[in-house]
C-alpha cells in the first residue's frame, strides 16, 4: 500500500505496461509516473519531480532563464514577491497526507462494537477507496495490501490497528520511521494523556 | 453539506437529538458539539473550541494558570519552545481541507467517459463516505445535501461541477468565498494555463 508514491518514483522507475510516453520521449525523465493517457500524473509525484519533467519537456526551460533575469532588474524581485500565492493540484505527498487523515480519522470514530451494516458499509469503503485514490500507482499498492491482508472491521481498535499497519508499510517504502500501533488511538482519537492537544 | 462545521457551531447550537451532556452539564458550552456518546467531538469542532471547552469542563484552567506562572519565571519561555511539537488529532478544520482535497482529486482523476462499473463505484463511494465522515454532524449536512441533490457520476466533468457546488454549499455556511466551478479542474487536475504549478 502506498498512498504516497513510494519506490516506483525513481529515476529507474519503468514505465507501467501499457502507458504511453508522451511525443518524442523514450524513457520517463527522473523516473516521472504518467496517467494513463500518457500524459505526467501531478497525483502521483512530488511537485518537485512534476515541475522537473514540466521544465525538460515543455518551455519551462525557456520561462526560467527569463524569469532570473527579470528578477535581476531592479524591481522585479518585489514584484515577484507581491503576486499572490496560487493554489495549485495537490501533489502525491499532499494527497497520502490528506487521505491518511480522512482514513484515521474514520478509523477513530468508528464504533466500538459496529453493527453488521456499518462493517459492511467500512469493508465496502476501503476497497472503493482503494479502486478510486487518484494516484493510480499508490491505489494499485493499497489494491495489492487489501488483497494480502484482509481490512479488519469487527471493533474500531481492529479497524485502527489494521490501518497503522497499512500505514506503517508505507512508511518503510518511503524510508519514515515506523509509528508504534500502541498509541494509534492517542494519535487519532484522544490526544495524549498529559492534555497537550486539549 | 458540511465537511467542516458550518452554523451547529455556534453559541446557540442546541444539542442533537439523543445527545447526553457530560455529568453536571445542562448546555454546551460555546456550542461545544459532542460525539453520540456525550464526550466533546474533536472531529466537529476546531481546536480553539475545543480547547475552551477542555479549559472549562477540566482542570485545564489550573494547567494554564500555572503554566503562566512559569512563564514568567526566567528561562521558562526557552523551554516551553524548545518542547517536541506534539501532533494532534485533527479537528473539523484540518479534517475538511484533507477530505476537500482528497474528494476534488478524485474527481479529478475520475474518466472523462466512465463505464458503468465506475460510476457505481463512484456513487456508492460518494453514499458510504456521506455515512462514515468522522465529524457527525458533518455527516448529517452532506447526507442531507447529497439526498437534495444526487452526485453527478455520467463524466468527469459532471462530478467535479457537482462537487464544486456541494463545496461552494459549505463556502456559503462558512462565510468563505464561492468558487467559480468553471475553473474546477484548473485549481485540481491542470494547474493554471499560464504554467505557475508547473
Amino acid at each position: 500500500m502506498a498512498l504516497e508514491a513510494s519506490d516506483r518514483n525513481t529515476d529507474t522507475a519503468p514505465p507501467a505496461e501499457g502507458v504511453r510516453l508522451p511525443n518524442g520521449m523514450t524513457k520517463l525523465p527522473n523516473g516521472i509516473i504518467l496517467d494513463k493517457d500518457g500524459k505526467p500524473c501531478r497525483a502521483c509525484n512530488t511537485k518537485s519531480a512534476f515541475s522537473a519533467f514540466a521544465a525538460q519537456a515543455t518551455h519551462k526551460q525557456s520561462k526560467t532563464t527569463a524569469a532570473t533575469t527579470a528578477a535581476a532588474t531592479q524591481g522585479a524581485t518585489a514584484a515577484t514577491s507581491t503576486k499572490p500565492a496560487v493554489e495549485c493540484p495537490p501533489d502525491v505527498a499532499q494527497l497520502g497526507r490528506s487521505s491518511w487523515t480522512l482514513l484515521h480519522s474514520i478509523a477513530a470514530q468508528y464504533p466500538e462494537t459496529p453493527s453488521s451494516a456499518q462493517q459492511s458499509d467500512l469493508a465496502s469503503f476501503v476497497r472503493l477507496f482503494s479502486r478510486l485514490y487518484p494516484c493510480w500507482v499508490c491505489a494499485d499498492d493499497f489494491q495489492a495490501y487489501v488483497a494480502r491482508d484482509t481490512p479488519r472491521v469487527a471493533s474500531r481498535d481492529d479497524f485502527g490497528q489494521w490501518l497503522c499497519r497499512a500505514h506503517n508499510d508505507v512508511n518503510v517504502k518511503l524510508g519514515k520511521p515506523v509509528f508504534d500501533c500502541a498509541r494509534w488511538e492517542e494519535r487519532w482519537r484522544t490526544g495524549p494523556p498529559d492534555g497537550s492537544c486539549d
